[in-house]
């Protein structure tokens, strides 16, 4: 069995054939054309999914569906997001679901990206064969998906898994959402690039290996700077990551105490970066977490990477789950 | 359908005759015998079961079961708690449920107290008829029962729903669990104390009406005090149960960001204060929770009061929870 999986990000919509043992083929990446609006979203979508369809038939396979992974809240029965996704202009009042269904006769199923993410990782990734695991994706924000016995949680009305407005400084910033103190304050991108500016003083600068990495230009800093300079043993690097690292377990340990997951899943962007972020955080977490819990949770890095969304995706198809109202 | 249900507690021990519509007959509270060690807990259990055992055949009716809540971890294949419960010395050693079933020859059920008062409001108090809950037990600590789609979840290895020990403020107070800042810290009768001594400056107190109630003595100083002086109107208390309150609302926004319930249910001792300490917590809640999730959720006040843990613990025998090994 083979569907289309897509997955549309503020920056990139990424896309791919995959089967249902999560092997993707013609894993694409293209921009998802968010600044041009709704309908130029759309139209890529629609253009991605015909070159998966003609690749399709060149490979002999026929494909069961079409597959979305997006941010904000699905409503199947309206065929689009009917909340969230507040960095996707437009994208609310657009019923994907049905234009791509009306284009192509195929089954579309479409389901939150974090949601889609974790429904990856639980069929082909990290999480295969568990029945109680929390993913937390880190990225611009913190994202979470939310799996119970098995099945993913989605709230009352759609909207769980924020986990990233957990509050755990409740006198430290002001998050964009008007929260003070959101874990992803501290331990998202944007927490990382304010730690590392905190840290930056021009003196300390000067005897870190960022300094020539950035050209001695604090706007040049990235994420990926860092956990560079920090792999190669850079001593500043690796203090603000060690910061980053224990701001993350605080939201950890957080979510250890409360559900008592079998495995506890470090995914999204910064995620990427590999072992060195998770290794912070283990050296942290027992500070952040009662004993009986921790010793029962796993923690592991994503292994789909920037494919999991378009495994999730895919999944959705194969699983049958929010499939549109506007099919056959 | 008739059982017995039992509450047991660091300080009382509680029982009743427990309809399977929720009627309580014999509600019965006595000392639970902590301080004498878990012989004598387990004695009080046993003398109060053939007390109601006795009343049951004088009322005509037979008793399907024994339920029991009590603090901790239950493992029924062991018959007694295998973690927690730190309160309660030398309980951990006790087969209780084993030595219930040989005294009395019927099916004894057990549960961990939050989540049997859960279930309690769940069938027969606020929470009747919804699917995702959350219940917070405001205590000496804070306790929590997590209900995802009309079942109880546990975690793992049962040790979930620790919702007290979630983090609100990483740089505060330690907790007795050795964690830095945990919400029962701030929330809890604890958190109530702490914030109450920290604004009873001499002066300030003499013109409050809790200077008279507690004979100028802080040491005499209870939340009930504070609640009965705040329902007066006194400025001192309220001003107490307003950060108190505002504190409880951080936790519980974190909850509602997470798990976007049908609804929150505020429960445990200081809820007896009644809506006085809901209504702060309403106050406050939407500067710590996504609006989304909040106007989907419903803060109420636990309907059982003190009869909530005897009413979950006969349900435990009503729905075959937990079932002993040790039964026929």
């Amino acid at each position: 069995m083979y569907a289309i999986g897509l997955d549309l990000g503020g920056t990139n919509l990424k896309g791919g054939i995959v089967s249902d043992n999560g092997d993707v083929y013609q894993f694409t990446i293209t921009p998802s054309g968010v600044p041009e609006g709704p309908k130029k979203i759309l139209e890529n979508l629609i253009v991605l999914t015909g070159f998966f369809l003609k690749k399709a038939d060149e490979m002999g396979i026929s494909i069961s569906g079409i597959g979305v992974a997006t941010p904000g809240i699905i409503d199947p029965s309206y065929g689009g997001i009917t909340g969230g996704a507040d960095n996707l202009p437009g994208w609310r009042g657009t019923p994907f679901m049905r234009t791509l269904y009306e284009e192509f006769k195929l089954p579309v199923h479409a389901h939150n990206d974090v949601t889609a993410i974790t429904l990856g990782e639980l069929r082909h990734g990290a999480g295969r064969g568990k029945q109680n695991v929390i993913l937390a994706a880190f990225g611009t924000g913190i994202g979470g998906g939310i799996v119970v016995d098995g099945k993913l949680y989605g709230g009352h009305t759609g909207y769980g898994g924020e986990i990233g407005h957990m509050v755990i400084r409740a006198d430290g910033y002001r998050c964009s959402c008007g929260i003070r103190g959101c874990w992803e304050e501290y331990a998202s991108i944007r927490g990382i690039m304010r730690t590392a500016r905190n840290y930056i003083s021009k003196d300390s600068l000067k005897e870190s290996t960022i300094y020539i990495k950035i050209n001695n230009k604090i706007e040049n800093l990235t994420p990926k700077v860092l956990f560079d300079s920090a792999r190669e043993g850079d001593r500043l690097a690796l203090q603000i990551i060690d910061e980053v690292g224990n701001n993350a377990a605080i939201g950890i340990g957080n979510l250890i105490n409360i559900f008592n997951p079998e495995l506890f899943i470090v995914g999204g962007g910064i995620a990427l970066a590999g072992e060195i972020f998770v290794e912070s955080i283990k050296k942290h977490i027992h500070k952040w977490s009662l004993k009986d819990s921790r010793e029962a949770t796993e923690i592991l890095l994503a292994e789909l990477g920037e494919k999991a969304g378009v495994v999730g995706a895919s999944t959705l198809v194969f699983e049958n789950i929010n499939r549109s109202n506007f099919e056959f």
